[in-house]
């Protein structure tokens, strides 16, 4: 029996549902940050993120700051180029728009190459662009929450590293760390960021990073100090590094709730191999894009190897808009996200499909999920 | 009876011991960011800020963004000014030294006008240098932390009024806000910053500001883009507009648990008149005051109108450094903080009292606290 009380399944791309355990921690009692149980508690997630992104190199580097999953591309923004660089930003979807907006903001020149809804940048127009100019950073969503694209990574890194090896590549996995395939030694990542609301199933309030030794050797040998102060590795690397070796240091305080919230799910998720977690996920995601298809409905990635394994995008049909079918869904105990793309918001909707809702067997969300999804459509006089 | 289990109790400047039901909402379940019981959630919390604050003018805009507390510089610095532009930054203390530091990374220059350690810069001489030079921006640390002096913001005001009228007025209330006497309209404030760790109650996640109609007439006239993105108005004004107009909105993910908590504070703390719990820290401060005199010991701030309410720094006695103390302290349930003022760091510890150890009759944190800490110099040798 779940401890919290009864509540409609939140299956939206993030925040998703969190376990019991993890929500008790979020309930902590009050600890000094510098004390030794909090900062040994500190120190052991440190050490467990480079579990989940799968690095032994001990020159990677990972971060975790309070803030929102945004504040991720502040720190790739204000620590690893500096102003009037050029980046070039992959886009399928309102997350490539974003973090382009934030380098520019940093005065960073952001080309974004684009690819048409539902589709991503394929791998001879990014081979392209990078021989027409050279790159601090190539950026990757590795799965935008606004269409549902899945982005990859390992063919992506190849090719950077063949045609373009200073190039760091910087993978936005806010809506994939967690539920999708991610090898950071292995595919030669620079930094993978993300959030803790997604798939690793935290409450929201912490930006999470992992950065190579390369990309830390980039930001040790910039010119200029980073044009940010929160966000500056100048201030946070002595406390990462203090934390992780389990001595107390002080930047700015981190929130020892959301730590141990951290702590609690990353012991549950690498209690597992994370083979069988990217397994589930996918058979899970197989099992919904299936009824999704069976309905007669469409998603906005059209090629299966484009779609999230997290999370669904489906098109509604003819003209119904989301406000049509979402109250439905909510009656039932269930409550998928409306549409975030701006020109086409008003013709889909979303279905998150992350963390204990798809890995947790105790849980029927998401088979009471398809099952309300065709009851809501019959409703509002959807024929297939 | 507390839900929580039996631990030390935190009375160190931050974070503070949390009540029960604060800790039960850090644990609630998951919910949309932009779902109608968080968005009025959310929105009510916006509005009760206005309340705690002081403030009934509908043009001062609070914010509430997922970071530690330090994240209030970057957005004073990011949005109020523009690089090139003269601040003047009077330091109590570390945060002084810290708050001009982040000024300076986003290319605003800071003029620091110190104080001796323990003093704070006097009324003729702010006067002269607001004289000297142009300064868009005066700052001043409330309580700093590190030193426990407590500023005084009426004088202060009404100094910059007459002297520099167009010199916006940012205060530090990050160990002040919940414990020490705010009127943000009365005196003419333009922005307090604060975190939610101390005397606000809440875990450690949440940075929290109040601006005033004059400085967001600044910031909506400033020519440049705010050179940050995460610490940008630009992306959240909307958001705080639409969030306490009960309007749901997204720019980067809130979090849920934290803000149901701050509620959850708020809605104690607004229960009764904010007077009496000014006045019940100053009470209480006094009492310890007192018991510290009363030991032969000497607080850093000599005159007692530099002395905070919410802390207290004590000057150990003769050569005795903090971990001769502090684990004896600690044997006893209570825990004090070590000094952070670089100069002094091992002379002194630092004492807090804000939130709930002060503020209910239930708890008996301070009393044993001053017991503990006369037992535990005698343990260690010392004689008054």
């Amino acid at each position: 029996m779940s401890t919290q009380p009864e509540h409609p399944a939140v299956l939206i791309p993030g925040p998703v549902e969190f376990d019991d355990a993890v929500l008790q921690a979020m309930g902590h009692y009050s600890e000094p940050h510098t004390g030794a149980p909090f900062v040994n508690c500190f120190g052991d997630t440190l050490s467990m993120l480079r579990k989940l992104f799968i690095t032994e190199d001990p020159a990677s580097q990972p971060f975790v700051l309070s803030g929102s999953g945004t504040l991720g591309w502040d720190q790739v923004a204000t620590n690893l180029v500096e102003p009037g660089d050029n980046v070039l930003v992959l886009h399928t979807g309102y997350f490539g728009d974003s973090f382009a907006d934030c380098f520019e903001s940093y005065g960073v020149n952001a080309t974004q190459l684009k690819a048409p809804i539902g589709d991503r940048p394929q791998l001879d127009e990014i081979e392209k662009a990078l021989k027409e100019k050279s790159y601090k950073i190539i950026t990757v969503t590795h799965v935008d929450t606004s269409t549902g694209v899945l982005s990859e990574l390992k063919s992506l890194s190849e090719l950077v590293h063949r045609v373009s090896p200073d190039t760091l590549i910087a993978v936005d996995g806010v809506c994939s760390v967690g539920c999708e395939e991610i090898r950071f030694d292995d595919w030669k990542l620079d930094v993978v960021l993300t959030a803790s609301q997604k798939a690793i199933g935290v409450p929201a309030g912490l930006s999470i990073l992992m950065v190579s030794g390369k990309a830390m050797d980039r930001f040790n040998s910039r010119k200029s100090r980073p044009n940010s102060y929160f966000a500056s590795w100048k201030n946070w690397l002595p406390i990462m590094q203090n934390y992780e070796a389990k001595k107390p240091s002080y930047f700015a305080t981190p929130s020892p709730q959301l730590v141990h919230a951290l702590h609690t799910s990353l012991t549950q998720i690498l209690s597992k191999p994370l083979e069988e977690r990217f397994a589930i996920h996918k058979e899970t995601s197989q099992k919904i894009k299936k009824a999704i298809t069976e309905l007669g409905l469409k998603q906005i990635p059209k090629k299966p190897e484009d779609q999230a394994n997290g999370m669904t995008t489906i098109w509604l049909p003819g003209g119904m808009a989301p406000p049509e079918i979402l109250p439905n869904l909510m009656k039932k105990g269930v409550i998928f996200a409306g549409g975030l793309h701006k020109e086409i918001a008003a013709k889909y909707i979303r279905f998150g499909h992350m963390g204990v809702s798809v890995t947790d067997p105790k849980r029927s969300d998401i088979d009471h999920a398809i099952a309300a999804l065709k009851t809501s459509l019959a409703e509002v006089g959807y024929k297939n």
